[in-house]
């Protein structure tokens, strides 16, 4: 029996969630491994997983308690990590990330997970669930450690586009603040724009221009717009959605996250040089795996798509189970939050408000 | 006797360095403490202090030893932390920013450092030592801790200017490239182009071609072209010098700065949080202080101003006497090497390669 066929006893916490199980470079076993962690854990979810059918069953062998709850679908393709977005387009048709999104589509799941290239998966996403009406530039939005009481920011674009002008930029705000109102249950989510200093002279003429969009509009978003923020806000308390273009966003995060690996790095040396550190080591495990756990980042992956008729969450393509439950838990919660529905109307009525302010202009 | 008189001698290895004592968010202590330390572990540094003479004397009382080495020049006026750029150029004359870059314009000294505002350094260094002939905008390189032998890799531009063209990137590559043969003593140093991807179709329009320009005339500017690289590159040991625009450069810097500290709070909260982990930290004192001193920032204290007649160094706002000792280090490094003028001169090379090979396109 399918999860499909069995749908009419769905509770209505239920959630199905769409994977691609053949994105990513640690193979089939991470996704169901993935799948497993949040299964335990999380009675209300179920999966409709997209791949080789003949891998994913003998994998699944072994765990009649989450096969039960799995609704697997054979896709003959695969789209490779290194291929170009338009060729992807044209022949992703039969993919696994292409029947992962038309589940999405269709509507028998309310969010989809992949692995895979995030470009295909961005275009395909774009082909089949459109932009929301509205919206110019989809963006990808990625949450970060910080010192705030969630534990996180969110910041956006992380490189969905090169480039954003100040009425993408406006957007982003609106859509990272819908996605921390879901996400991370924030009421008023307060919003910075990544700029190089935080002067009100400072930067590109687009992001002056944003700023004055998103401060005179705040009120009507449900946003707190604080101004300038920098690079070094990424982790600031003061903010809680960090607003750039995708060139940008993306540089950011990388290098942060390559901050952290090699600091990482030069914290296991620390404590390996000498016998004497790795007697210290072991006085100090408890403090070390604090640490450790604050930091990772398998327990913040999943890059969420906006501006879509639907939920994508793109999951690191080097994720392992951890990092897959991880995203598998983001798409659970935003599903369950109708965080799409909600979008999309907040999209609407600031399309509203922004025709409205420009007839007025007009007028004037 | 000041310095000045004794110049006669001066031994071939001596450096003076013109000191702005006023600029930085820690007061002249923390300066005069910076030239102690380096003062003491250099007997070839000589230094021509510009601020508040009555201050500056005060703290050069008990310090003999140091005060036998330096010329104090009052200066009246203090450029603030947060003059806009074009107001420091109007209302400058006189402070001890401007005197102390008209000591390397005079060649009294052969290198500035500042804790100073940074717009207001650049703006007053391109009107007092003029751009070099061949360069359309200067840049700041900054070293960051990486997986390298020398420790560091090279990056720039980290905000001298928003935006750079493909010409622009080039200058910079061969410019740090001149500061990294000098500076870190590599031969021949590997440039990556900051990208948000290594495939040759990804980014912006001016990074493929700039990509063009540099790969095709790596050879005659002493430079080994290795492709684009990603934000997570920046510690990585497959590059040397990273080359992007002011704007994603300073926004990479600043919140690889952020994570780097946000790390170090939440180390010491994991040594901290209950009195287990407090009795921890003391048998792991040893490797905690082995970390910190390898990711201590003010051991890399010192943006350098490239592309300009005399170098000047840019140190954190915030540097303490440690940070202001290690800005010191780098410009004695740089001035003994020549590097002044050994940029000019493969930047006037640079130039003659760029016209004959744009007149043999003329000529084809």
């Amino acid at each position: 029996m399918t999860i499909d066929e069995d749908r009419t006893n769905f509770s209505p916490d239920t959630v199905v969630v769409s994977i691609d199980a053949m994105g990513g470079d640690s193979g089939v076993e991470a996704i169901i491994g993935g799948m497993e962690i949040s299964a335990k854990v999380n009675p209300d979810i179920y999966f409709i997983v997209h791949g080789d059918s003949a891998q994913i069953n003998a994998l699944l062998r072994n765990k009649p308690e989450l096969a039960s709850r799995v609704d697997v679908r054979h896709a003959e393709k695969v789209i490779s990590m290194d291929e170009k977005p338009s060729r992807a387009l044209r022949g992703g048709k039969g993919s696994s990330m292409w029947n992962a999104l038309q589940s999405v589509e269709k509507g028998e799941a309310a969010v989809a997970v992949s692995c895979g290239n995030t470009g295909a998966l961005m275009a395909i996403a774009m082909l089949r669930l459109r932009k929301l009406p509205g919206v110019n530039r989809p963006a990808i939005a990625a949450l970060w450690p910080s010192r705030n009481p969630s534990g996180y920011n969110v910041m956006l674009d992380m490189g969905a586009d090169l480039k954003a002008d100040a009425q993408d930029l406006l957007q982003y705000a609106i859509m990272g603040a819908s996605y921390a109102r879901n996400g991370l249950g924030l009421e008023m989510p307060r919003v910075g724009l990544l700029n190089i200093g935080t002067e009100d002279h400072k930067g590109r003429p687009e992001l002056k221009e944003a700023a004055k969009l998103i401060e005179t509009s705040q009120e009507s978003y449900g946003i707190d717009y604080i101004g300038f923020v920098e690079g070094s806000d990424l982790p600031s308390k003061r903010v809680d959605i960090i607003v750039t273009d995708g060139f940008t966003g993306n540089v950011a995060l990388k290098a942060s996250e390559g901050t952290a690996k090699l600091f990482g790095e030069f914290l296991r040396d620390a404590f390996t040089h000498t016998p004497m550190a790795k007697v210290a080591a072991i006085f100090a495990s408890a403090s070390l795996k604090r640490l450790k756990d604050r930091v990772d980042p398998r327990h913040v992956n999943g890059g969420v798509f906006l501006g879509l008729n639907g939920t994508v969450i793109k999951s690191h393509g080097s994720a392992d189970a951890i990092s897959v439950s991880a995203a598998i838990k983001l798409a659970f919660t935003l599903a369950q939050s109708g965080f799409s529905e909600k979008l999309a109307a907040r999209i609407a009525s600031a399309a509203a408000v922004t025709k409205n302010s420009t007839s007025e202009t007009d007028e004037a």
